[in-house]
């Protein structure tokens, strides 16, 4: 890939946090005066968007797990080459909140989606793109499920079983520790300001 | 697959009469009291139909060949699991204008997507199906061009170019040529009652 920008995913299971993360490491680059563009998954470009609908909607025929990763994959092909790639071609740094980890976790780990079919998807979609730093954002799933609820915003995925969170949580704790140089893995339990100061060192070691 | 019903899926270029002769298909099977559901590609569920919206769509950002066949096979994950393989397994044969063979000729040799991504895509979302007889109606791209548009109905499809168009037609006979039990040719340059004669021979032979 010949990319400018550095480009930074965040991950983890619901109530996590990610979405006030990811704000505050725009914040953090943009003071070091770096372009940034913030982003998210599924979604991220018109086509991408338009296939987010489609995946949270609550179909009455159901969406097969293989069929969720084929969505999922579509949205993030359109969203790569749409907005992603344009974006650190440019030399804008990227901050994806979701990304692949989410399909191995959720389809995957979370689903019983084949890890080789992932695989065949994931090189099908991304010309060759991987994250520099994929931050993993981890808490016990009846915790940030309290979150979730308590912020009640809870979709189709949110709706899933502790069960189900677990396995989603040990899906992304698995793959950090095959490739322990592109992920960081943080404490989300605990308190805002601790968190982000845990960033803000990550940021400042792997950057 | 434990099915009772016949897969029969109809493929070709633009212009080639399928849709014609899938009713033809459906009316023989009905005479011989069989129970028959006709159904098409890309499309057939609710969730498939949503998705044949997007991927027809006329996006500003394009759609690359690759989100295209993501797009296209998790529509008939849904639509093999929702129609298809509940019709078959009922007992009724499944008669399906445009299936698989379409991908691998459309976005396969058509647009360049690698053949073993399209296998791996093929497998994920098959649960195992494949038909019991595939038609190819053939005919040269320009014949079939001439009549789509004075059928006036063209699509984003339809208004690719002639040697797209060839290098679709030699990924159908290629493909027949490969699996020749499977696979049967129609001259569908003919005139409609030689071509209903033929197909009315093939069915007689290989069903």
């Amino acid at each position: 890939m010949n990319t400018i920008g550095r480009f930074i995913t965040l991950e983890g299971g619901e109530g996590a946090g990610k979405s006030t993360q990811a704000r505050f490491i725009r914040d953090w680059l943009q003071a070091q005066h770096r372009s940034v563009v913030l982003t998210r998954e599924p979604g991220g470009s018109p086509l991408a968007e338009a296939i987010r609908g489609l995946v949270l909607n609550d179909w009455e025929e159901g969406i097969a797990p293989a069929t969720e990763a084929l969505l999922m994959f579509a949205a993030r092909a359109a969203h790569v080459r749409s907005t992603i790639l344009p974006a650190l071609r440019a030399g804008s740094d990227v901050i994806c909140d979701r990304f692949t980890d989410s399909s191995y976790a959720y389809q995957g780990a979370g689903k019983g989606v084949d890890e080789s079919a992932l695989a065949a998807l994931e090189s099908l979609s991304l010309e060759g793109l991987r994250p520099d730093l994929t931050l993993i954002f981890d808490l016990p799933p009846s915790v940030g499920l309290a979150r979730a609820q308590a912020r009640g915003d809870a979709n189709r995925f949110e709706a899933e079983t502790l069960e189900f969170m677990e396995r989603v949580r040990a899906g992304f704790l698995r793959r950090a520790a095959q490739q322990p140089q592109r992920y960081a893995i943080v404490d989300a339990a605990a308190d805002q300001a601790a968190v982000q100061q845990a960033v803000v060192k990550i940021l400042e070691s792997r950057l």
